[in-house]
């Protein structure tokens, strides 16, 4: 089915740091476990942004040039000799992380720890943000007909809120807050929701991210002034809610607000942090310790897209708001830009030059 | 203050088998951990039922008048003199069971399961069908102000569900199978939802019932017929949910739902038995056994109030339709022969001769 | 190195219902993710029986030839291309069941459940009772050089009670019941031994059997005699260990064994089956279900090699003791003729004409 | 019964910090859930010795005159009337920590997290060092004729490391680095080698405790300079145990220490925080985060008495050799100078002056 593609395969290049480019490259041939797909939808993440800015996130350092992106949908073209359960025209979510080895982690479920994963756009793998990409197939999801590419764009960042939430143990009458409104924060607000919280607060420094919030369903809003001590912030939301959090997210990783985290969160309760700071913090740990507050860390997520399909399709959860930025492919660099500004949610690039819906 | 109170404490009790009389009890008084109640609503449930009809359930035998009733809210009268989280005046909903022992079971947090337990309307302990009432304060909990007394007092089978669901780990994106839709199977349906399962579907012989699930939110309804094979009916809610459940709470007590239960459960997943049948059960064990599908029991609850609170406080879970008539304490002979006919679900007594509404 | 090995493939190879020959097999060649093994000593299971006297297990039928054996260990002879965690010579113990599939229950890590997963002599899939056997080296594990090859093959059967132990969450303190004491109730009994359970009983309807467990740890033997109630046996157990169990693991498959394991069980414990009898039972569902006592399966295992692996090389758990018999290849027939008569706990068939030993 | 008992009282008294005295106190009455004992064997902790030295620990400040003591075991000597299984001549081990209230805590079944907690020995409740003490009898255990006195002291530290082991999830095959040798990270120690840890590490300053650890079973040592960078540590215990340890329990509170825990641990693995050091810690969170190690605190203990006592009573851990000093009552003072000067591992004061065998 070559025919049915053209030989452009515009692709959003990081070269080194600061150096962003759109260039060609050429369209890659499926492996026998792979599929070939025409994307459609790639969201910019704040990592994106990061390594763009940077050339590195902690450990991963950009040593030759990288294709960005990986929150991302498109359609199978071409399946590899040994896919069973996709073909041609299957519109799919891609789960970016791919374990290369069957190590302990694998066999255990939790991929994600894997310490040989590929993973879309973290050095030195490529990420998807082209005309054409192929992907392990195991690891893309079809799309029910009644969700969009964009949707299934957003898995990624909803997966994050999943584990985020999992983790955590969020259920029925949960008490929660979220520490931070940005993407993550956002997606986790949805999925807390969704699992039975009563309650979630939220914090942000920005008015305009907790009204977001709001809209999206936070009970609470707590506006953090940089100044505000992290032990009268626990007070405040313990205020709000009319009890402490049986659990907080934590997601901007700053230092003061994983000590709010802490303070605030009740006896026996939980901290997962999402959000990742510098690699040194000084936190009050016995007081967790203490009050057998556990700290969970979240690593992207496992075993999340299914779930995550099924709850997008029930409409349980409605992640189409978060999009509030549009450019189709050509335009990826104003695209980063906007991210790069903190402008809106989530701003989505479309890369098939016939298609450039939602 | 017993100048608040009258000396009419009329009683809903079961003398003998069939032989259930309305009669004057005098009025006790708390003891220093307790608090004496104006009763307000009182749901009839199929336990009460049962005791009425056949004077026994499994080994508990009716062997002295015992007051029916323990689906329970009411009003604070009177405050033990050890009683320090409530006060008079105070709306309470009313945790029939009450550990009598600070034994193994309490101290690991499944005091359901202490054999020395108090529990209302279960021989010989007394239930609360009557006008004013004593309990352990512990075991009250008070009413936020938007919750009515029904609610409150609906929160007694809600609890089952909310166990039931609980056992069963239903979380984000679980397909899930409920058997009967009883009381219990709609309450079990509701929390469903509110834990984030994505589909339900429900089994009844009665179409009445099924239309009413439908309403609460099933997402599919399955009529059985008695000569349906339970294989069969496996297949038939596999093929609607699209997939196999991941968990089927079973709320029938009836063998060849049971049986249906198990077939139709994905391997790894879970039943849980909250209906109770006869005492011997032929089922497929080794077809459970050898997919890991657990087989898990529901003894009524524990720790369940509080989370059911923050549930209909927040407006997760909508229990109000349960409540289909409503008779004055006065006309409790009507009500349960209402109950007893299976016209309707929820039959609710009003206790206060001052306030009879919801 | 095809030098190192004759052209002898000698295999033990069952036709169909009662016809199980010796007989050459060709030599195989190793996959990109294979390894080639030259076996050295094959433990013979209840299951290789019952193929070879029915033909048949539940819905797994026998309709082409098929090497028996699955309790395996051997050296590495070749290395498939893509392998990196292997090399020649290395000591390996096997685990026979290979997931086909990257599907959810892989992904979740629970690929014992995967529906297309490869397992050793389940028809139609071949075993390795063979001088030399072709295995996906991902599911051989490196034997440290103070274990046994014989203690590698024992892993296989451990695994089953290390799975059916960990399922009944058996930990510091457990009262544990096991009934059956064939090779699969001893070597629960080992292995709960080893995760902390400060008493254990084992029943069985053989004195032999009982007197072996009792060697291997057991604190109390039960005599079973065919007549015995489940009821009376359960409080026989009940008052031997002073207290209900905690939990029972079911290993013989008997209707009125399981029958004993409900009544015997604590409430709130777990009854964990792990025997395989008819496919519908009669069993005391409502006694489990209002006391939940929870009955969980268990087929196979997943995950437990490495572990198995630690716990013999730091001689926590002895399994020497379980082989008492040994045979060459060759006399395979009378291996089995041995195992089929219940002589004696494991049989160990020796695949390696210049390595006899253990 | 008062007739088997003098009016000697002799108590060990805290008055104000460094002011610690030997007096004579009342013999209490027990109320009716209570028990009277004859104290028999108290041990030394180190946080008995900490509020003599600094008249506090965190937010517990002595403000009036406090006995000391809470790691203890006596005989009953008289028995309140609510008490039913316990009586007069009952060898018990005694539970400090008592629940106030029946809150949420409390019926979950984590009662150590209650705030209103009575605990032995913490501002302002009076400890158990003196001859005669009256305890809630439901937090006092039965022990088994073949249980010492000083085994049934001895459960107090014991059940620290219970929770702690419980809390990090070691289970069978678990590779365990134990961080500080004194006396909890001794017992911790004991209960890891009792789940089934396959491989214990355990670091200290202090070589003579690290003797007494490998007596006691750990599998590697390794002695630690002050100026010992974490990360080398981490990858010296990694060296040592062949993998990194999939937990660790911290039991030193010493910053550094808690940094090498973080390091060394697996991913995927728990670091639990026994070990209660200053307020602020700086600490490579998003390390642990990013490799989803948690950490999870641990405040004392709730449900282990039993549990150890199942365990001591069948041999499975031997804590005697721990008892390095006894002291009669009388001298008291002598014997907190022992502890204080960190000789040996436990000290026991002998109450009874008629019975000072361990
Ligand atoms: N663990 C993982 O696998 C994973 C995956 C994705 C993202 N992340 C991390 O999650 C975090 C959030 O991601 P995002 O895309 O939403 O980032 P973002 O930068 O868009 O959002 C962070 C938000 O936190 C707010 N904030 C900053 N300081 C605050 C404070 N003191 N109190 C309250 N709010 C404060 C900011 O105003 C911002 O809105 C980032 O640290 C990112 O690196 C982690
Ligand atoms: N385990 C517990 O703690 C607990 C607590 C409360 C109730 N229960 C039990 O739960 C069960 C349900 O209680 P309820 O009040 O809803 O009872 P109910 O009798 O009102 O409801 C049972 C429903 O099951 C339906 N049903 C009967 N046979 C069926 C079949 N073969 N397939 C599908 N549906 C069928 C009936 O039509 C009915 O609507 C009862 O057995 C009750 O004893 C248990
Ligand atoms: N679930 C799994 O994955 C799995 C794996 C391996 C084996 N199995 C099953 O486990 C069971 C045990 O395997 P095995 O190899 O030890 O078998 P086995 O036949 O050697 O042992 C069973 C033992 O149970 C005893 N027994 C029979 N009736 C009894 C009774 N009423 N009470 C007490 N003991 C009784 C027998 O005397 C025998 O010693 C079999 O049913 C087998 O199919 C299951
Ligand atoms: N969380 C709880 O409920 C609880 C209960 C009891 C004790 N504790 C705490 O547990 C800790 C241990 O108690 P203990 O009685 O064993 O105390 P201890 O002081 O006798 O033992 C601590 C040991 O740690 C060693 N140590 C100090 N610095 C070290 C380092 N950098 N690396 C390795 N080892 C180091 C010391 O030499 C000493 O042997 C204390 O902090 C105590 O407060 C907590
Ligand atoms: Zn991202
Ligand atoms: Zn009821
Ligand atoms: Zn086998
Ligand atoms: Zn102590």
């Amino acid at each position: 089915h070559k025919s049915d593609m053209d030989l452009d395969n515009l692709s959003v290049v990081l070269h080194s740091q600061k150096d962003l480019r759109l260039e060609q490259r050429p369209i890659p041939e499926p492996g026998p476990n792979d599929v070939l797909l025409q994307m459609h939808s790639v969201g910019i993440c704040g990592s994106d942004v990061h390594y763009w800015q940077n050339g590195r996130i902690g450990d991963f350092v950009l040593k030759k040039p990288m294709v960005l992106g990986h929150e991302a949908s498109g359609t199978v073209l071409k399946v590899g000799s040994a896919v069973k359960h996709l073909q041609m025209g299957d519109r799919v979510a891609i789960e970016p992380g791919v374990p290369r080895e069957m190590d302990e982690f694998f066999k255990n479920g939790r991929y994600n720890l894997s310490p040989t994963i590929f993973f879309c756009a973290t050095p030195p793998d490529d990420g998807n943000l082209s005309r054409y990409y192929t992907h392990n197939a195991n690891f893309c999801y079809k799309l029910p007909d009644n969700l969009t590419f964009e949707e299934g764009a957003l898995i990624e960042p909803l997966s994050v809120g999943i584990h985020a939430c999992r983790r955590a143990g969020v259920t029925l009458g949960s008490i929660v807050l979220i520490c931070g409104a940005g993407p993550i924060g956002l997606v986790s607000l949805l999925v807390a929701k969704a699992m039975g919280a009563s309650k979630v607060a939220i914090t942000d420094l920005s008015l305009e991210r907790l009204s977001m919030a709001k809209e999206l369903g936070a009970d609470f809003t707590v506006t953090v002034a940089k100044e505000d001590s992290p032990q009268s912030l626990a007070q405040t939301v313990g205020d709000l809610l009319g009890a402490p959090p049986t659990m907080t997210i934590e997601c901007t990783g700053v230092e003061s607000s994983v000590q709010t985290a802490i303070y605030a969160t009740q006896s026996g309760g939980v901290v997962v942090l999402v959000g990742l700071g510098k690699e040194m913090v000084t936190v009050p740990l016995v007081n967790a310790a203490a009050r057998e507050v556990d700290i969970r860390g979240v690593f992207r997520y496992c075993n999340t897209w299914p779930m995550a399909i099924a709850m997008l399709a029930s409409g349980k959860v409605n992640v189409k708001p978060l999009v509030t930025h549009r450019f189709p492919l050509e335009q990826a660099l104003q695209a980063f830009e906007t991210t790069k500004q903190g402008i809106g949610i989530k701003v989505m690039l479309k890369c098939d030059k016939n298609d450039q819906h939602a």
